[in-house]
């Protein structure tokens, strides 16, 4: 059974979500970073770069978001979660979770985790005062997609970015962010996964709040 | 036709590479960075986050390597450049490029621009001082792979993971990363990647060195 690694509202919540909305039979095993769970030898083993997620399966670890999204939207082609037979529409849906990935969640990390990048409290917060502007910056494009009116990042469509940008638009409301207002698009995207089965049921296995 | 927007030795060249190897049919339209081209607005119409590599295709544009490099697997399965059947498999081809794009090319763009990340010439020394170790940490995690002696990334088969890497280890070269000597195994990935008629196509027409 697969079994997948994640940390309560760290970006593992979405893969946590696409595996739910697959209806896939998966075990979620909580990391405690309050103890430095991630740096254990144990967890170590399972994924040496020590962060979430991992998605453990019967051949080996998937251990980055985007693959794993990927991997779940084709492993379950059934829950029809990726344009999988359009290589073009297929990249577009990966092309937006990469710009999470090494753009945004990038930017956050300066703000949550800015000694990844650089020693000291001087750096530290130079990084944090410039973190909302850039995530406000890859935001605004974000919000640009939804002036269509489309219900998804990818249209009429519910795919696996979608639960990928409600991490991103949950982390809105974190503090020191400062942009929530800006982006009443991705807020109304957010509402509009709140109310989805599964993301509800994931919400309360990892013991979060809606937002 | 394919068109791919590239700036000389970017990570642009990994998609480049890529196109390559495939055989596709494409132009190259280099972006000329020394004259910020990229931050123009004919560019910016091209991609709105004004960075390359930049793919046009007949139905729109898709502007991460990842994702590229995908598309181009997929776009041309007779090259056999990813396990396209596999879903586990094309995951971890997935999770190496990942693995690039979100941590080791972001470790590089502490050294080389610094100001995406933070401003004042402090925070610049700060990440620059930090840069080399971290880009160093990954790349340890890299050379293990190596050790059962396979000649490509994911073993006996060259993939879109291959190009990718290339570019990584080229920039080992570059000032002030300080960490070619320690990696023996992907210094020979690099020398293999040298010796294809592809890579060498493609240096020639970005203008580069072999390394």
């Amino acid at each position: 059974m697969l079994k997948l690694f994640y940390a309560p509202n760290a970006c593992s919540l979405a893969s946590h979500i696409a595996l739910e909305e697959a209806g896939a039979a998966f075990e979620a095993v909580r990391v405690n970073f309050a103890e430095t769970e991630q740096r254990s030898a144990a967890y170590l083993e399972v994924n040496p770069k020590g962060r979430v997620p991992a998605l453990v399966t019967d051949r080996g670890v998937i251990t980055e978001n985007p693959a794993i999204l990927a991997y779940v939207a084709q492993s379950f082609p059934e829950a029809a979660l990726a344009p999988l037979d359009d290589p073009f529409a297929f990249a577009q849906a990966q092309d937006f979770n990469l710009y999470i990935a090494a753009s945004l969640h990038v930017a956050y990390a300066h703000l949550f985790r800015p000694a990844r990048y650089a020693q000291g409290e001087a750096a530290a917060q130079a990084m944090r005062a410039h973190a909302p502007q850039a995530i406000g910056d890859h935001f605004e494009l974000i919000e640009q997609r939804f002036e269509d009116g489309r219900p998804w990042v990818h249209g009429d469509t519910y795919t696996i970015s979608d639960p990928y940008l409600f991490v991103m638009s949950r982390w809105l409301a974190r503090d020191g962010v400062g942009n929530e207002g800006r982006f009443p698009k991705v807020l109304a995207h957010r509402e509009r996964m709140i109310q989805r089965p599964a993301v509800r049921k994931v919400l309360a296995r990892e013991a979060l709040p809606a937002i």
